[in-house]
């Protein structure tokens, strides 16, 4: 991936990744933790209904008033999307079954939140990538909310890089093995070749 | 799978799939084909930009004038997602990487239109699942498109189960192991225990 200078947290090495790149994040569909910022207070979402909407990077999530976290979303339209490992499936799963309404899920599920650059919510310290976003558009009558990335960072000192994919009926995907098709896939790369 | 009533169609056995279970065949964010009906004309495309919007179920993806497909989804509001297996990959890389304007995608692909019940577009015999929808909305603003749907299959007979997802670079990961978190999600279950 294309990294650009990085920042050390603790054991984690988090490099910033151009951003025509950051789309690559998302696209394979992977559940993904979602931070937002109310006041002095963090808290974290499990979202697995997102969408590449375009490049540049435009994403799309699908949330609202049924999660506790959207209420800070429309105030303060911003959000850091943080993409988790297998490893830290039950943290993830814990996550979207509890609510931050009574619970401080950082403490609760020993995640780090680490200072954005861009945003006020933070990045996960734990999670393999994360996206600084911001709300550039919220459709009510879907509750889709559409989101411009303005910075990603991955962790490339990070083992594990297994991302996990939601069914929807309890279970969960594995990322599996990796088959290459650019030689294919050229003429359709916003990069090029 | 929750399955009703089927129909035979070839070696294909399509299952008609309860429609409250349909989000599961796209919440874990599969490459897919679409298919489209202008006129007496199939055509088909690939997307990776998909996401559920509601359990109804209710899909979104993003697609807009650089596909060919657009105007007829735009002009007809119906579509079908077809959800393809990792032995089809090449074949969802071509349809991926020419256009319906100068091919007749079916007969080059080797594919098989399978009349759907409920829209004109055509179900592909050849994959797993297979959505009928009806376009409910069009977000010109974001290129996104809402569909519901309205009739969805899977092929039961199938060996080959495992999907495959775009990262984007003109990498495609594979569908690897299922993890079971069903008792820890019993409370985020539309259909409950």
């Amino acid at each position: 991936m294309a990294v650009k200078a990085g920042r050390t947290i603790g054991d984690a090495l988090m490099r910033q990744l151009n951003l025509s790149k950051a789309f690559t994040l998302l696209e394979s569909g992977p559940v993904v933790l979602v931070t937002t910022r109310d006041g002095r207070k963090n808290n974290i979402m499990t979202i697995s209904w997102t969408m590449v909407v375009d490049f540049t990077p435009v994403f799309a999530i699908t949330t609202g008033e049924w999660n506790h976290s959207f209420a800070a979303l429309r105030k303060n339209r911003e959000c850091v999307i943080a993409v988790p490992t297998v490893d830290l499936l039950d943290k993830v799963v814990g996550i979207g079954t509890c609510t931050g309404a009574d619970t401080d899920k950082f403490s609760r599920f020993e995640l780090t939140p680490v200072p954005a650059k861009l945003v006020r919510p933070p990045l996960i310290k734990e999670c393999l990538a994360n996206i600084e976003c911001k709300v550039i558009d919220i459709i009510e009558k879907h509750s889709i909310i559409v989101l411009q990335a303005v910075a990603a960072y991955v962790d490339t000192a990070r083992k594990e890089k297994r991302t996990v994919h939601a069914v929807g009926d309890g279970t969960f995907i594995v990322d599996g093995r990796k088959i290459d098709r650019k030689k294919m896939m050229t003429s359709k790369l916003p990069w090029g070749v």
